[in-house]
């Protein structure tokens, strides 16, 4: 069984922001994608290239090898060079890279690197630069689109690309035991949909050959804690294609968990001063155009659903009659909004806490989509805080705070803070005019730095209606996952005329903050899932207790404590299937059950159970109400 | 404050089947339908008639009166008689019947019924039905429809009416004290909304003046009950038309209300054996085609969301490129086939029992929507059972035991029982074959039978997969409600090709019922609304006690009960706003608070409050400690 490796600290978190020559590195990626790309080229001539950047810790390059033809894609032959002169023209399929020409591409690069080859930029006119890339439509593609009367290239050996650089002076730079080509994927040309579909080759690379393989481990344990795979094997939730990508149903473990969750959430928000509403999932047009979403916010929409027309006149695609236009909500607030203008308000009312688990649709680009951290639908942990100018400081300061004591909780013990500012140079994406940005960005700032908050700017992140501070976890494998947020709103109450009477008895404005701690149910049950690599804490585990009867004779004993488990509330199963108790183990381990009790004659003459702790193994043989009082402070410590 | 009327037993339950000469009094209200639509002719000649038939309690009649016309709506002439000869064509405009008219209609009724008139058949021909007729487009309209050679109309007086009868034979077998012309509604021609909207009178008729009084004395009882109503008056739930018609969006006192009716619900469930599962609003068109919806429910299924083509490319209204179709769900069931499918299952995993309080959307006609009990959006407390062919009796019996259990504890004591049956008729409105609906239907006879329920049978009312049990709420006011529903289906299995492996190791489908407890958290909190006249028992109460301090010197001590009460659970404000003490219990007693807690100088002096129980007053003081033992039991009792 997986062992908590967060605990055991056997893991370094290596990030690439640890890396002490960033600059160098990144250049020496982009160099690499080149000397890829000249391998490519002399392996496959026809082959034609896209673009080839340095990504994070390492690099890719696209190629399209549509006319590329092999004969018979099962024999052995797998270099086209071999097979362009036969004339068999009907048995040639398209040519597909397989992961198996990755070493065989990889050897040849080592090969170039070691001839230390040297990197020469050329400026050249435009018409030059169409002559050279005449027989390559991507790079012919990409020069149309340069204003510029000069056009920078890159030659390195035989292969001459398109490139502003920089670049590496010569191979020699290269640690060629530091890099490796890791997979192949699909990727549109400018990543739309509506162009041809390439094949990008990505590699890693770093300075050492240590930094390699200590991020290969890395990528190793993370893939052990993907929550797509863990929710499967621990049968918590499914994503169809019957029903749609990026629709995530919950089956009975799954939907438990959520709803421990949600019950420990709603509790806190009742000690925080909060008051539950609820909100339908469509609402008209009208309401969004109002409220701004339509205008700045209709590209993560679905589209109008337009009702009035009947569904017969849909089916013969006759033209709509359409009456009443309705969309799928991609967020609470509007309505929370009509909520609060329903009824006058006074002074005396605000501070407004009103929470909502929202169920929110928003339609991602399929190449997106991710299990559960990317999804069309999810549930936002929602709240919306309508106070005065005089409460807004204190009321934000009390919402970080239970983001914090809440991330904490859940087992995050460090999170990072971002102060997302409007794009300065991009206003026309945001609502709202300079002085009400300047001072929301303004009162943001003092408070994180008031909270002591270690945080850092980011322009250009702020939501369309106003700046926010996110709040990024970080999990045991030291990635980032942003979840928590809160938004600071000067648009939507001027937008919804919202307001309230003050103790002059005036009619004032109040502000809107938004703010979700979970983030999404979704997204924050994957990183708690990848986080803990399934292994949830007793108090969150859908299932804490398996007892297991060694034998048939055993079961009724297993019953017996399973009755006194009831009574105390534990979530447990008797498993008296009739299977070895070494299935049973295996089974509870592999499902990654917290306890596991197994009784037998032993058991019964003492009165005990012998104890398996899911990642500390045999515990030996305990008292049951020992048992009963342990796990019950376990639970009650949510640890 | 409005007692709980209920209890005191104050009201005669009526309803129309307590009526010992059903077909005569069916007679007579239709008859007065047509004496009725002699005074209008008489008052508005130029008035077109649509039809009018009797109804539960009464009758109506659709007029059109657009081709009369009045000089000056604010003028007291009303008679348009006296304006036909008027010159004056431009100051005219189209004629509103007020329901101040209706007092004189209903005297000159009185005065025709005084003499005695007799109603006459008479069977004529098409030609000579069209002629007499001639200026009265929707009889003429009727007439065409009708394929028989022979037409029969009645005479009574100077009115002759197209009706097939049958009527009384004179109007001395009315008693015209027991009528009452009530209200004028607008109604579409034939109720579709593309023809034009006529005038509705509607009347009461009874055999007795005292029938007439205790129906008027239950409306009058009934209006005070409206949900509608209350929900404002109580601050629970909005419905705005910002938002959208039949999209009900919850106040935070309302939204508790739900909480704490979900938690128990939730509890119940777990106890009989259910678990949760957790599904998305949206699913793909293949899907509904698949389970059937598509087939045979789209009428009352939202339009398809085209995704695919751009927002950009909708708003410009460009032919769609459409990529994936999905539809809003009108019902959770086929995500929890999908669930089910997922996995193998074997006999060993059955009964599985899977709840969900999933949010559905069905277009209702904006005409048909009221309230809560007619909405568009709803949250069904859904929950599918698949099991084996001799499970199935065994729990369509425990489904049924648990509905009627629900139903007590939310003070319901009774209901009736209908078994809805596929219309032999209309097969093709229904999925499914004749031997699966005969097995069925059979098998949920034996359970009503087997259960001693008082059931009735009603042909046409099945869903369209399978036949069901529908459980109707009797109120207080002896109303019926339709809100739980267990539903038997032989046809999704199918469709979904579900299975499980028998103890034989053979593939065998299952069966699926479907049930609702409260049928939708909207409609049954509106019926419970109703039924306690917002009085709600005190476990449901949103608010269960205000401590009302007399004066600002007795704030303190109100602030110490506030937190024993919060150490107990209790739902309760402190009310220490600067007002009169008689303000305040008269606000308590609008919002109908269970327990008033009234605290001044005795009080404090004697460690007690003065309490005053809902609907029964003043209790006098008593020792703090005392009153929460006694609402802990009341709670406890949930009565």
């Amino acid at each position: 069984m997986p062992k908590n490796q967060c605990k055991n600290n056997k893991i370094k978190k290596i990030s690439p922001r640890s890396l002490k020559k960033e600059d160098s590195i990144e250049t020496v990626r982009h160099s690499l994608a080149h000397i890829m790309t000249g391998v490519i080229q002399e392996l496959y001539p026809n082959v034609k290239f896209g673009i080839g950047p340095a990504i994070d810790n390492g690099f890719y390059y696209d190629f399209d090898f549509s006319e590329i033809k092999v004969v018979n894609p099962k024999s052995e032959i797998r270099n086209p060079k071999q097979i362009q002169n036969s004339n068999n023209q009907n048995s040639k399929q398209e040519f597909k890279l397989s992961p198996d020409d990755l070493p065989k591409i990889e050897a040849k690069m080592r090969e170039l690197i070691s001839q230390n080859i040297t990197f020469i930029k050329k400026d050249i006119s435009q018409t030059r630069a169409k002559k050279i890339f005449t027989d390559q439509p991507y790079k012919l593609e990409l020069i149309k689109k340069i204003n510029e009367k000069s056009i920078s290239l890159y030659e390195s050996g035989n292969f001459v690309d398109l490139c502003a650089g920089p670049h590496i002076k010569s191979t020699s730079e290269i640690n060629s035991k530091a890099f490796k080509l890791t997979k192949i994927a699909g990727a549109y040309w400018r990543g739309d949909e509506k162009n041809a579909m390439l094949t990008r080759i990505y590699g890693l690379a770093f300075e050492t050959e240590k930094e390699l393989a200590d991020y290969l481990k890395q990528q190793e344990e993370a893939e052990k804690r993907d929550h797509r795979i863990l929710g499967q094997k621990l049968d918590l939730f499914l994503i169809d294609p019957t029903v749609g990508m990026g629709l995530v149903m919950w089956q009975p473990k799954g939907a438990l968990l959520w709803r421990i969750m949600e019950d420990y959430w709603y509790q806190e928000h009742l000690k925080n001063g909060y008051e539950l509403v609820r909100t339908p999932h469509i609402g008209s047009r009208k309401l969004w155009e109002t409220s701004g979403h339509w205008g700045f916010y209709n590209e993560s929409m679905y589209p109008p659903l337009e009702v009035g027309q009947t569904l017969k006149e849909v089916q013969e695609n006759k033209k709509p009659n359409v009456k009443e236009e309705y969309l799928l909500k991609p967020m609470n607030c509007p309505f929370h909004i009509i909520l609060y203008n329903s009824r006058p308000k006074s002074y005396r009312d605000l501070p407004i806490r009103w929470a909502e688990c929202g169920t929110v649709y928003r339609y991602e680009k399929s190449g997106e989509l991710s299990g559960l951290t990317r999804v069309r639908g999810f549930t936002q942990d929602d709240a919306h805080i309508v106070c005065s100018k005089n409460q807004v400081k204190e009321e934000l300061k009390k919402v970080a705070l239970f983001i914090a004591s809440m991330l904490k909780t859940f087992g995050f013990k460090e999170f990072n803070v971002y102060l997302s500012l409007r794009d300065p140079k991009n206003k026309e994406k945001y609502a709202g005019d300079d002085e009400g940005w300047k001072m929301t960005q303004k009162v943001l700032r003092e408070v994180a730095k008031e909270m002591n908050f270690n945080y850092k700017e980011e322009a250009g992140e702020a939501a369309f209606y106003g700046p926010k501070l996110d709040f990024k976890i970080k999990d045991c494998l030291g990635r980032e996952w942003q979840c928590s947020t809160l938004q600071f709103d000067f648009n939507l109450p001027q937008r919804f005329d919202m307001s309230f009477v003050n103790e002059k008895g005036q009619k004032e404005k109040p502000y809107v903050l938004h703010r979700v701690l979970f983030g999404s149910f979704e997204r924050f049950i994957g990183v708690l899932l990848e986080h803990y690599a399934g292994a949830l804490p007793l108090w969150l585990s859908p299932e804490q207790v398996w007892i297991l009867p060694i034998s048939s004779s055993h079961k009724k004993y297993a019953q017996e404590i399973g009755k006194r488990f009831q009574a105390s509330g534990f979530r447990f199963q008797v498993k008296d299937e009739n299977e070895t108790i070494g299935k049973k183990i295996r089974e509870g381990e592999m499902q990654k059950i917290p306890y596991l009790l197994i009784v037998g004659d032993k058991e019964i003459k003492a009165k005990t159970v012998a104890v398996r702790q899911r990642g500390k193994g045999d515990l030996g043989q305990m008292a049951t109400d020992k048992f009963i009082d342990i796990i019950k402070k376990e639970i009650a410590s949510k640890k």
